[in-house]
């Protein structure tokens, strides 16, 4: 539905012939191609790649050292002790005294093979969206071109082995047409980011020389929900409680009890309805404090974004927004406070006639550049006192219970701090006009809504740009995964732009 | 733990010799005939009684028809297709003018065996409750004196078995010291009370005459958490209701959507924040309107109940109470708005870094006499509409949520209407004299907070009178229910004097 409708938009931002020498030789070489491209894809797609997965996710990184190794680009497993390899990769240029680290990420996340409309590791074209009813269709042959609206379906067609694939085909288009590069190019291929990452930092941190460059370009995740190829230069962070309050022992009966014992569930929403106001400003005192404001360029990048607001209002069935009447592109540059759930006793028919015993909600805060993980949780904690609530950090016992009106156990569930580079740093405008030169106008987004990795930046001081490709309503995470052709040749046609930066 | 506390309370209210002379003569009996006496409640225990147990529900019946007709009471098996037979049975005293109405049930609540510390239809005699640690003894011999604190466990030993055995005992009593009744006695036992009385009002309504009589005694439930004899003279009503309110079509991540997405669960806190304040005082307009003010001798019996707030709070570990500093027993007799529970997404580790897609909830009012099952509810959903939600009786279609910024689907549960009859009736006032003269001084409830049966005042239009005899602590309802045997002794003495008013 979303692609019909942004129809419109979509023309705005489409881009014919792009202006980049690179990208022009990339779409000439794909059209060339299509088959062999998309054949290893193919191969590299049918191998599973869930990170738990121990000998396949090897069986990946091999694939992909093999594949640089083909191109004769030097490679490497690098891994540690228990960790899943990174695939490491070097282009020496000539010369050069830049060095531009690709990132992007093998595996894929945990699923469940009967969700599936097709097995998930045997990679099926389709004319169409599962959800439009898309049929299977062979593979054209060799010289036939591929519709671009086919789409192709399997555990990481977007999330995120369609980069690997095109900074590879980019390269040889690249060097097809006798094109030559200007930086060092490196490639880090991880093996364990849908497992959250878990060694990533130990492997940069043990090989900080082998990594590092003079920028990151985190190849991952969708482009914008318009089409629009869009950039991304960080990411909130998050800070996330779960909060308990406690009622009575034991839940007592509602009859003989209600109207007197306090109810745990009734102080928890008089408790998070003081934290938000009507319109969805957040009421916790200093929570907006010392937040680092947008620069010049960055409100004019979220002027300029495409507003997709009412669009989505229809697409998620809501009939009002918080913080009206400002727009999604400019409210993620602004800290959260969301509820994830909450949970007390039973509902609907299997409901009692009680007064529950305890009432619990989990909470994350999302956070933006000038906020910290712990201080945010701090000043929650204090707006949780102001409310009268004694505030405990274990399961608190009778005597603590009996000692005070309202007793509250707030668990700090940790976090990631937000981080975003600015966009007026030489290396943040290049990538722009690179990315523009390949995309035509692209989607500059200061930070996006969701949480991403700094590592680089943390471990090895180099800024970190976001570059996806994949289509938006690709499936990430979910069942029936897919990559839409034409994201694919729109990626490659950018990498060749970005490998000759 | 209650019954050592409310040790010093307990020695106010205990009484030594009633003066009520059948209270005597049953005190003599029950003194020389313990053993006979618990040996037939457990040939009555030893049949199980849950509802649908069609088989022994028969069996129990049949049981206690077979145990009136032993002392000559006409007896008969009355029911309708598809129910439970009502055990009834009448005493006729000649020159009687008064009829006088004993209700008990014979069946009990669902169970798992797994759960009891010994099978609940093998009647086992503990020297303490079990949650002291109290060990199986067995029954002394027959002129051997049982300690009144040891207690029996089955099902149904104090809900509601033990009225049964205690009436039959006291007419044996009445019948051995040569006492005269006064009032012609009947007697209406049921099989499906604790399946909702489903087809007693069908029962009663197709044998009015049969079970008509000036005052309907029912014997069930607990007495006073102090062991105060208790005397209830109506109950509160309820309605209840199921509300939830929506936010995104499904769940979204918080992180690109948090901050502009609207947070059901936010909605609903903020929603259930308006219908109470901090001390509970419910706020929907018009919900305490028209509510029937308590008499000057309902008043005065609130003052002079014990005062056992304080030991309550200690027992269930809260540190405040709503509506302070009234009191408990002044509590019940006004309406309550209870939180049953409330549901969205998931919490602590289950939770999902999401805005959920809705947040429920289940409430429930209790009513007190002047207000009514529908108008309350109305009352409420006109409240939800006040706070600027769409309401919709049934699950609401896309083009209703996306017309209506916030929409609650409120789907009334029903209820049952409250009830209370005057203490100053001249009944009511002659019912506590002949209590008073069995039991000491009594607590005089107006009406109790839970709902209970109004269906004697509906059907046949005579007043109800709750008359307990059940140890608080008797884990009705739950595993290891109970009854302490000074309690049937009590009842004995009690029933005694009520069958000679």
């Amino acid at each position: 539905m979303m692609r019909a409708i942004f129809a419109g938009l979509l023309l705005l931002f489409q881009t014919n012939a792009p202006s980049n020498p690179a990208s022009q030789a990339a779409r000439q070489w794909r059209r060339q191609h299509e088959r062999a491209i998309v054949d290893e894809f193919v191969s590299l797609l049918a191998i599973p790649n869930v990170s738990n997965d121990r000998a396949n996710i090897q069986r990946n990184a091999e694939l992909i050292a093999k594949m640089m190794e083909k191109r004769g680009i030097t490679s490497k497993l690098v891994s540690l002790p228990g960790a899943n390899p990174v695939v490491f990769g070097e282009i020496k240029t000539p010369g050069a005294s830049r060095t531009v680290v690709f990132y992007a990420h093998y595996d894929g996340q945990p699923l469940d093979p009967k969700e599936w409309a097709s097995p998930p590791f045997t990679p099926t074209l389709r004319d169409k969206p599962v959800e439009d009813n898309g049929q299977t269709i062979p593979l054209p042959g060799t010289g036939t071109p591929f519709n671009p609206e086919w789409r192709l379906y399997a555990r990481g067609a977007a999330d995120d082995k369609a980069p690997i694939i095109a900074i590879l085909t980019a390269i040889d288009a690249i060097r097809s047409a006798g094109l030559k590069m200007k930086s060092n190019i490196k490639f880090a291929f991880e093996g364990e980011e849908e497992a959250g990452s878990t060694n990533l930092e130990k492997i940069l941190t043990a090989n900080k020389e082998l990594f590092s460059g003079d920028v990151w370009l985190g190849c991952d995740g969708p482009v914008h929900q318009t089409r629009s190829q869009s950039i991304t230069f960080g990411s909130r962070g998050i800070s996330t409680v779960d909060i308990t309050v406690y009622g009575p022992r034991g839940e007592l009966h509602s009859g003989h009890y209600g109207n007197w014992a306090p109810n745990p569930a009734m102080m928890l929403v008089q408790l998070l309805a003081s934290m938000k106001d009507a319109n969805g400003r957040v009421l916790v005192d200093h929570f907006y404090d010392g937040i680092e404001p947008l620069s010049e360029t960055e409100k004019r990048a979220i002027a300029e974004a495409p507003n997709i607001d009412a669009e989505l209002m229809r697409e998620f069935w809501i009939g009002s927004t918080e913080n009206a009447p400002r727009k999604l592109a400019e409210l993620i540059t602004l800290p959260s406070l969301n509820i994830r759930g909450m949970a007390s006793s039973r509902i609907g028919n299997q409901a009692s006639n009680v007064i529950p015993a305890t009432a619990s909600v989990t909470i994350d805060m999302r956070l933006v550049p000038g906020m910290e993980v712990r201080e945010t949780a701090d000043r929650l904690i204090e707006h949780i006192r102001k409310q009268g609530f004694y505030v405990v950090d274990k399961e608190p016992n009778a005597e603590i219970r009996r000692a005070h009106p309202r007793v509250a156990l707030v668990v700090r569930k940790g976090g990631e701090s937000p981080h975003r580079i600015s966009m007026d740093l030489p290396i943040s405008q290049e990538v722009i006009r690179t990315v523009e030169s390949a995309r035509g106008p692209v989607v500059k987004i200061p930070n996006s809504g969701g949480t991403g990795p700094d590592v680089a930046t943390r471990v090895l001081r180099i800024p970190e740009i976001g570059i996806p490709i994949g289509n938006h309503d690709n499936n990430q995470h979910s069942f029936n995964e897919n990559l839409r052709l034409q994201n694919l040749w729109d990626g490659i046609e950018l990498m060749a732009a970005l490998l000759t930066m």
